[in-house]
């Protein structure tokens, strides 16, 4: 990964300076002070010894008059997977495990409140093969699996909520899998489960092979710090997701993915799409994707007219925050694994729904009638043609 | 206006280069080349001489067995106001003709075969000082109207479909005011219009006070170069309005717009919202900005605690176009009049939908009816709570 850049934000920190950085700042981030939270030493230290990058930004809000603040210290992780594909499967789990758990303490000690990881988290993004095993065998309970039990133990030492995106074997349901996230509670014990509601049919991310649709609807989780939502992946693509989330009030709404950066691949739209979900929807989102390249057992081809090869290409990181205003911080690099830190306000989604009215004025009876009418088989859209008076 | 950065692409052009240029490039816009075209002598001549910026890029699609390429020229246009806000109606709006006029002749010579201009381009943003007088005396006819008739007389010219947006004066519903686009077809007639569907109660935006919610639904108009529609300013933070366009087989849709700024302004989301559009419809998106500071007669407040001022603040231009694949091209400046043009091929709509398959994988009957139940005044919105069972 020598010669990967390590993140748009380096090149410009490293380029540009003085006025010229102020103004890219604030027309690309939307602000020019970044709002950096100083860290611990220790956890500094702690981050360095275990090679990963560590950074915490906050996104205050208005004082109220009749509201304290709602300040929640929220992580999100990135990490590249721990040992090779080939290995047995469980040892597989069990050296992400030990992996993440570093990091994850050094959340704890820093008073992180909500951690979630990327998707699919805890295993490689195997679907590229194609091939069901061994990569079927990584799914596991959701409410029993040792991900879960994993997790639940640290959830209780840290008082911590957990997001927790597996693969879900069902077996109340003749052992069917779905792509599933697990909210673990600060408590330790599992508040629910979201499953991904749009599943992929486009390049290396043959996931249709693997589980259907889910069939969760929208739920928002009303934890001790906030009410939290996941739109897992390929659903930052579908506007309707996001909007269904805040529509059940969600405040902040993650975006676990796996995603690349190969030609073809999503990186220029990563910054689009979580972002304009914040915007339109008046809630933070954070978007959080894994890092590294992965290299399978057997060779496959990627449906491009392309050789053969063995791995999907790099997952570029970039994990970041949004505010329900659009601003966003910094995000971590491209090419390592990290901790990133967002102190949020959670007043600030109410102060800008008070001052944008997007939700006031988004005539959802009209779209209700429009759309309904597009599901219908013979739907004529409207269309105007010159002179058809 | 000296002291006003010219653009986001200005720093990074002066600042990067070599392979940093590069990879800011395929991160940010989606490509390292810009595919630049060239323009005609004449033209750069022309521009120069009437102090406008002008710029083309080609957005190209793969070859296809069963159809030809589908190559429109399309061109935006952003412009300051002409006189003073205080000379008489109809000489600002000649004024604003006589500028704008230079401007098309040179997007005629380059055979450009549709433009839009910004939101309202016939007037100052008047709405800030909260006066009816003169501003509403601006509005005028869709279908007769001076702005009509002097496009009309264009179009038929150089064969050019224009968007025009204006201020409508309904004379067979009670002389009531519509925020409006114009459609005006290659021969010169009026095909149609459509009716501003969200209107802005934030800051300076005052326009709930002059018109309505629009009520022509969300029309695309089939032209002799391809299927447009328009959503009007506000719209773009709207998914739902930028979606049903799609649903109704727009290929380009334009967003004429009139945003600032200043404080709590837009600019940082001025690249997220029209490029998210374009992604998640799998269209062409144009986002089109006015230029410049307009200066009332009488000074107005904004809400904000701030003395009685004169301006609204910095129009800031910025106008550019996205394709169907979000990859998006530099934009106009943040100062100066500009004509922008893209050279699209059509095809590549299709092409990103059959790669993409967002529309195949967007469940809309799973939406319509989570939202018909949003709509009930006792919605109960799907919470899950901890230890609830």
């Amino acid at each position: 990964m020598e010669n990967e850049t390590v993140s748009l934000e380096s090149i410009i920190n490293n380029n540009l300076n003085g006025r010229d950085l102020e103004e890219f700042n604030r027309i690309y981030y939307g602000r020019t002070d970044n709002h950096e939270v100083k860290l611990k030493e220790s956890s500094i230290a702690a981050a360095k010894e275990a090679d990963f990058e560590i950074a915490a930004y906050a996104f205050p809000a208005k004082k109220e008059q009749t509201r304290t603040p709602r300040i929640v210290k929220v992580g999100v992780i990135q990490h590249s997977i721990a040992a090779p594909t080939d290995r047995p499967v469980n040892e597989q789990k069990k050296a992400i495990f030990d992996k993440v758990k570093k990091i994850i303490d050094v959340a704890g000690q820093e008073g992180v409140n909500i951690i979630c990881f990327q998707e699919l988290w805890n295993m490689p993004f195997a679907f590229c093969t194609r091939e069901k095993q061994p990569w079927c065998e990584f799914a596991e309970s959701a409410e029993e699996g040792p991900t879960t039990r994993f997790l639940s133990e640290l959830a209780a030492k840290y008082a911590m909520v957990f997001v927790s995106s597996i693969l879900e074997r069902d077996e109340n349901h003749s052992d069917i899998l779905w792509n599933t996230a697990v909210i673990i509670s600060d408590t330790g014990s599992v508040i629910g489960k979201h499953r991904k509601n749009h599943i992929p049919r486009v390049g290396d991310f043959n996931e249709s092979n693997y589980y259907m649709e889910g069939n969760t609807g929208h739920p928002v989780f009303a934890t001790r710090y906030g009410k939290i939502a996941v739109n897992i992946c390929f659903g930052r693509h579908h506007v309707l997701n996001w909007m269904m989330f805040g529509q059940n009030g969600a405040e902040i709404v993650f975006n676990p993915s796996a995603t690349i950066a190969a030609e073809a691949g999503s990186e220029y739209m990563w910054n689009i799409e979580a972002r304009n979900a914040a915007i339109t929807n008046c809630y933070y989102t954070a978007a959080i994707n894994r890092v590294g390249y992965e290299e399978f057992p057997n060779e496959f081809t990627s449906a491009d007219g392309k050789p053969a090869h063995k791995d999907l290409g790099l997952f570029y990181g970039s994990s970041y925050f949004t505010g329900p205003d659009g601003v966003r911080c910094p995000g971590l690099s491209r090419t390592k694994d990290g901790l990133l830190i967002a102190v949020m306000d959670l007043n600030k989604n109410r102060q800008i729904k008070d001052r944008r009215c997007y939700y006031m004025t988004q005539r959802l009876d009209m779209y209700v009638s429009s759309l309904s009418k597009v599901l219908e088989l013979d739907y004529k859209p409207q269309v105007v043609h010159e002179n058809e008076k």
